[in-house]
């Protein structure tokens, strides 16, 4: 397993007129928190698709909100991978203010590895496996 | 339960550089779902916050995705609702080609039933729980 | 030069928390409006890039905003297109609720016709130019 | 006049099927330029709202575009603040990548200052236009 923490600060587009932030927010942050996750393993995700041909398609997403989040303020995104096969990858997301105990919202993503030429199952080479959930 | 079909096209700046739909995009057409569902039950949500003063925000949400969409398609957006108890709601959607039996995406939301200016739980008055899902 | 009207609903997710809607939501409009004069012109632009390999990136947007719009109003977007050269095109755009003479919000957009392979400045064709600008 | 440079990482969510960031993204990267550059001149934008109860909504945005900017890339926004009246501001903005003289995209906003309760324009305070631009 793999663990990363990074920061968000939210913006004013990312809230609604119920003066929180929206919900669809958290998902586009938890993209952050795995991008930042994959950085800090050495294996960026845009590295990923243009020189290794593989994508991480979204194939599940959920998420529980708790408390809601406000304008401006800045929010941890801890995120931790675990690979779950060869063919899928899971991130798990909590969304917190920084050094908090509380989390705000939590959710994950199941991944598909897929060829990006053929758009079929890849199976993930072994150093990448290894990198994403030492 | 209710029922309702509501049409969205794929806009170009809901999709990204994996030339499909970005998975948060359904999250926003979910919303958009729920919220034609309601217009067609008489209870438009707009009302329901500004004239009744009862929130409805999204406590939980999860969607799969099994086949992309693309820029410019026209989809449809079939939603069930679900009373889960006088303070929960519950809406499932799925998202497809009109007229076809795949679903190319499926998911749902919880929703809190909450007093606007008390931000504690509301119960939902019976009339509001019968017209949504009679 | 060739006039459409298109119709958007408000989403949620397209408000702040001013409790109105975010300047960047109409951007997002604009874009939906100019899609729609294509589409009833006889050149989807999804087959412009598709099927004639051509692109029409944004190198130019302005906007205007003179009265909020709010969640769930339904709103006209105006579209009127001009080609200003055979490798620019200028789409205008107001924003306004249905047959009312008051506009909420006006803008345009200026665009390259670029060749998708070569990245590179494409001459639009005559039949191009007289579908959008007759 | 007030300077400020501030960064921002592009998200996948961000970009589209053009394989570049969407346009309108940038004009969220200007709210970040503005709110970054607030915060640095010691009046964050959260606590003119709420505090001080004035708001300064956009009334016109314009943006020219260069060169695009891809997914994962690290940009630079260089904001530059002006005040036009005691009722209007106007922000400058450049994105550029880091320590680079090439600007990708350039733009501004102007805003009215206006009264949170009355929803009618408000002179700024003194206080308040000299930290928006010594």
């Amino acid at each position: 397993m793999n663990r990363h923490v990074a920061t968000v600060r939210v913006r004013y587009a990312e809230t609604d007129r119920m003066n929180v932030v929206h919900h669809a927010s958290y998902i586009v942050w938890f993209e952050v928190g795995r991008s930042e996750l994959m950085r800090a393993a050495g294996i960026p995700y845009r590295e990923l698709e243009d020189a290794h041909g593989l994508l991480f398609p979204v194939i599940e997403v959920g998420a529980t909100y708790r408390q809601p989040a406000a304008y401006d303020e800045e929010l941890e995104v801890r995120t931790t991978c675990t690979t779950l096969s060869p063919v899928r990858v899971r991130f798990d997301y909590e969304i917190a203010r920084p050094g908090s105990d509380q989390v705000l919202a939590a959710g994950f993503t199941v991944h598909a590895c897929v060829g990006r030429e053929t758009g079929r199952l890849a199976r993930m080479p072994a150093w990448l496996m290894e990198r994403l959930a030492p």
